[in-house]
Formats: C-alpha cells, structure tokens, sequence
C-alpha cells in the first residue's frame, strides 16, 4: 500500500515537474530531469530524515520510469490543454494530496511520534514541488498568499491521525488524509477558502 | 549544553523565518512552515553530513514546538515593530551566532577534524537562512554584497578552536564563538565593517 | 581513480564558483562559501542518497582545501578575463564531465543497478553547480533552453556503461565518460548543438 502511493505520488508530480518544464521550453531530457527531481524530491527528504536505507527509489527504480513515462506522455500531449497553468495547479493539488498520505503512512509505519509523523507528511507533500519551483523559477505553491497549501497537507496528516480512533479500516486513514488534503486544496482553488494572512498594520503617527 | 544551544539557534531562527513570513503575508500555518524550515534548516544539513542518528529535531520534536511558538508570536506582534527589516538583520546576526556555536559544539563532541569543525560551524550557522532566503525569494544575506557573514561564522568557528589554548573553561570556546560572530556580524551592519569585495577592473584599452 | 575524479571535479567547480562569486561581488570569505558549496555540493547529495559513509570530503579535507585555493586564484586573477561569462561556460562545462565520470564510479563501484549509476551520474554533474546558481540567483544552466547539458550528463553516462562491451580497459570507460559529456556540452556551446525544444502550438482557432 505503501509502494502504491508512492507510485501514485510520482506519477503525478512528474507529470507537474513535466509541465513546468513545458513552460520553461525545455528539451525532452530537461523534462525528464525536472520531472524526476519532483516527484522524488520529497520522498528522498522524509528518507534521509528518518534515515531510511535505501531511499525508495533507489530500493526501485520502477519510479524513475514511471516519472520519465510521465514527462514523455506531457511533452507530446501538453500543447492539446486549454490552459496548462490551470491543469498543473489542480494535477499539483492531487499530487499534494497522495504524497502527504505516502509520508503519513512511512512515518506512521515507523512508529514515529504524532509531530515527527505530521511533519513527514507536510515535507513529503510540499517539498518536491518546493524543489520544482525554486529550480525552474516559478513562485513556490507553498508561497501563494491567501490559498490553503501547507495548511491543506497538515489538514490532511492530522486526518490520517485521528481516523484510527473512529474505526480500524486500516485503509481508512489513507483515504481520509487524501480526500482532506484534496478538498481544502481544491476548495481554495475554486471557491478562495482561505486563513486570515499576516497584515502589516498601517504605521502609528 | 549542546541542547541548549539548538534550542536557542531553533528559537531566535525561528523569529527571522516568521519575519519574512510576514513580508510575504502567509497566514499562520504558512508562518509555522517558514519558521520550522528556518529553525531547523542547518542543523539538519549538519546531522545528515555528520551521519547523526537521529536528526536532532527527530530525536526531540521539543524544537518543533519552540519554533511554531516562536511564529506564533511573531504572526500576532510583528506590526508593532518599527522596522521588520532591521530587526529581522538583528535577529538574524543573534541566530547566525548561536548556531555557529551549535554546529562547532556538535563536531567537536564527535572528535571531527578542524577543518570539518570549521565548516560545520559556517554550515549550521548559515544554511537554515540561506533556505529560508532562497524559498522565499529573498536576497540570500549570504550574498549581501560588502557585509560580514560568513565571516563572521567562520571567525566565530576559528575563536571556538583556539580558545581551549588559552583556557580549560568547558564554556569558554561556546561563549568567544558567539561573542566573535555576533561582534563582527553587528560591526558590519552598525558600523559598515567589511572585507574588500572583488572589483572588476576596467578592461584593458 | 575515483579519488582522483573527485580532486579534479572539486577544483573546475570551485573556479567556476568562484567565477560566479565575482560577478556578485564578493569578498573572499564569499569566494570560498560559494566555491566549496559548488565543489561538493554533487558529490554530497550523490554521497547522502548511497549512503556512503562518511561523505567523501569529511573523509578528506584535502577537497576544501583545493576549492579554497581555486577561489583564492580566481580573486586575484579573475580580472586579467576577456569575459568572465564565457570562461565560466566552458570550465563549468569540463567539471560537468569530470563529476559525471566521478558519479558514475562511485555507484558502479557500489554494484548499483544500471538506472541508478545513470542518475549519481547526473546528479553529481549537475547538482553542484545548480546549488551555485539557485543560491547565487544566475539562471540555471540547466534550465537554458535549447542547450545540451542533462542530456551531455545523460549520454556521457551511458557511454560509461556501454564501453565495457567494447573493451576490457579499466580506464576506457572514465575516458569515455568525460569525452562524450564534454564533446557534446561543447558541441552545444560552440555549434548550437541541440535538441528540439518543447513549443506550444498556436491556440486552436
């Protein structure tokens, strides 16, 4: 179950590595490399953290192919999209979603405590994209002022974490973590759902 | 001690992530983010190169909390300051010298050798700002063209190791460490103390 | 061997660090931060995801030494260039070849699998010296659109994988490592040599 989010997680931050590269007029190779560098990014990170031997893809190389298939399918198909900014924002909001359900579920499997499991899925969901942005230029998803991101993956993690106490369906946890992770990500994409933001006050005269 | 000092890096860190935080208007979980990445960025990068198992915020999610704290209070209060920037650079110069201390600390508890003392020192002191800068689209103070930084922590790293020639006090090498970074750092931004910087000179006619 | 490729991937990247340093402006603390984070900075993250241990420059200081010295050249020197750009592509371009063939000895001699050798190939050519340029704020040269350099990284690591077939030299795939990376990078900078780019077609009417 595990081996499958992380599957999942891959496939579709590739395919936002892949369409982020599509705005950078890559070549084929630049899109397998930034698809590659998202959708492991942050499941190397929560790896490294919990000193976990190898890193998944390095234990299964089957994620490389997966991102590159990913990449390839976007650079012959993505000039068929209405709008590609709009598809890789609700492909990113998907990608969140399972990823912070893959790091939940590692962590969790690792009898880490409830911070250190919250915090791996957090890291596991944003940071591959982080590493996206921040290498192709973009502004960082996490950044966007006045949209749920880092709020929805925690949202998500502390799902995952209070489901057990309702019922013992041992799928239930994963599937609670993504749908809630999904629906505050797609809620402020479509209808604005937002926290109040830091406002500076005007200066006292 | 170590813990102290980690817990004092992770605290002041964790105030300038929540500063530039404020600069980018997140709401409150975008403030624990950037505070936590600030907090916790060198220390990390330290204990993977060291091969420290666990991580050090892992072992104790203590951290975790005094950051998220820290953002708190930032998120409720920082309109009250006069000036975010400079109390931000402040901050920042108090954070750069703790750290610095934490990261020769830890090397020097596990025997390394001088010059990876050193470079863990300027690691742990400056990494976890350079990725809250680099996240957050700011100019990495790092790069800030003629002022002390780096350094600054390479001096206070440098002071650690050549204190206990002078004195056997087990806190004297913690105490010039700080001392040094923080002197040079603050001479640089109160008094405009500088290296000469590389000019290029005008072409050859 | 591989200690060798290391030493001489260390030294071209921190020129090229350093050359980077200057066009910020930096003193010469500044040189060697950013020389040393180009130097090892492939090497580290090929070395943390293998899980080598120790990393390869905490085994060695002798690495730090050789990127501070290569800064300390390029300060004083960096002034007598043409054009500082130019010289930067080219030795960032024989370093991109030099750690490909570091990278791809590394893991061969580690018995990895045929994707991961490709991948600690590309990830040691290029990981380096995207730190410098995402930390130094230069577009990555990854990213330049419509020129070789993952796909140099790639093509020069199959080579080293495919020489073996051909001759039993134990040097043979090295050479054929750096040639292919370097004759194709070059190809590129000096011809043009490139791959079709992605382009988004004219919207349907």
């Amino acid at each position: 179950m595990i081996a499958m989010l992380d599957y999942a997680a891959v496939a579709v931050f590739a395919l936002t590595g892949a369409l982020v590269a599509s705005r950078a007029q890559l070549d084929i190779i630049g899109f397998f490399f930034v698809a590659c560098l998202t959708a492991v990014g942050g499941g190397t990170i929560r790896d490294l953290l919990l000193d976990r031997d190898p890193v998944f893809w390095l234990a299964d190389p089957t994620h490389l192919a997966i991102a590159c298939a990913a990449a390839f399918l976007v650079f012959f198909t993505a000039h068929l999209l209405e709008s590609r900014y709009t598809v890789l924002l609700w492909l990113d909001a998907a990608a969140l979603a399972i990823a912070v359900a893959a790091g939940v579920s590692v962590a969790g499997a690792m009898d880490q405590s409830v911070p250190i499991i919250l915090v791996m899925g957090v890291a596991t969901g944003t940071l591959g994209g982080l590493m996206r942005d921040v290498v192709c230029n973009e502004v960082p998803l996490v950044l966007k002022q006045g949209e749920l991101y880092v709020t929805a993956a925690l949202a998500g993690a502390g799902a995952a974490l209070a489901i057990p106490y309702l019922t013992a369906d041992p799928l239930a946890p994963i599937m609670a973590c993504i749908l809630t992770t999904f629906a505050l990500r797609a809620g402020s994409l479509a209808f604005g759902w937002r926290l109040p933001v830091y406002r500076p006050r005007p200066p006292r005269s």
